[in-house]
């Protein structure tokens, strides 16, 4: 397992961008779809909140230790959430606590919604494997009141970040170590989104 | 863990099409984008044949036990390699061996090419998780050929398929068990793609 304080990344990027922007820079054939994926999932019209969905994001990020994608969308997640960073930090720190799949397992009740814990517990399944997600935790959600898009586009967050995750660390990018950085970033994602010019 | 024979997706998906195509009718504006990093990975220009670029897409599909995705992209490699399924057959039987990072595991040599071989190592450890990849699985795929972009796009392919194969079971999509459905479905991927109307 590599060094987490390593900064060089495994390939030539021809830039020193940080995370996946300097890869998204390389690439920018793979940049397009991945950038219109994120900007659907996290922004697009959806009775899921923006920040709601931020926060999906960072707890998968969390669960698979990618440092850069937990920071990131950490910081946008608490720039469009009550309780903002402080908030965020707490259920991060509980992140796959509990996460065996019937859903009672929140270390971080009255945190968030009854409904976003179970989303989140179908998001902590996800990030273990597709198949460990049960028709129990989801029958959870659904009791909670969430709809069958919410689910959906709950489990293709958390399987989205599975990749981001991956092709951020697994290329061995250099990740920011100033937390001011990821809130200037979030400050731009929220103004700006995540859409590639192409 | 979800029984492997169960065929009732979690959602009521309003249609009865197996495995991701369900989910894309379900859902459009996710469809546009998966189906446009689908078809640049796997279809677009690349030193990397099409052939090969399925496989390594298979191959992280078998290591994350996604029987759809696994079927259907082994057959896609299948038809458009050398050796056909047979071939494929086996290189996904030793798919994990010796995931160790050295690059010397490979229990199917002379089935693909030293370079492949390397790249699918990498695809291993992608799968277990970004942090995995180790510089030196990277300097070996290296050292048999590979160029950056090469390894760029192993690691985004591996990325992507830990995504769809986690969306498909994590949704519990049904998984059609009659071979000649995915060897109809990859005759049409080759000659058509997965680019999906919007």
């Amino acid at each position: 397992m590599r060094d987490r304080l390593a900064h060089v990344a495994y390939i030539e990027l021809g830039n020193d961008i940080p995370g996946i922007r300097g890869l998204l820079a390389f690439r920018p054939k793979t940049a397009g779809p991945l950038g219109e994926l994120a900007e659907t999932l996290l922004r697009g019209d959806n009775t899921l909140s923006r920040g709601e969905r931020e926060l999906i994001a960072a707890y998968v990020s969390r669960l698979n230790e990618c440092e850069y994608c937990a920071s990131s969308h950490g910081a946008t997640a608490a720039a469009q959430l009550a309780g903002g960073a402080a908030r965020v930090r707490q259920v991060l720190a509980g992140a796959g606590v509990g996460r065996d799949g019937d859903g009672d397992g929140a270390a971080d009740a009255g945190l968030v919604s009854a409904k976003l814990r179970a989303l989140l517990d179908i998001a902590g399944l996800v990030q273990l494997g597709g198949r460990m997600v049960t028709e129990e935790a989801v029958a959870k959600a659904r009791a909670e009141g969430a709809t069958d898009v919410e689910i959906h586009d709950t489990v293709l967050i958390a399987a989205t970040f599975c990749m981001f995750n991956r092709y951020v660390d697994g290329l061995g990018t250099s990740v920011p170590d100033d937390p001011a950085q990821y809130i200037a970033s979030a400050e731009h994602l929220v103004a700006h989104g995540y859409t590639v010019p192409r």
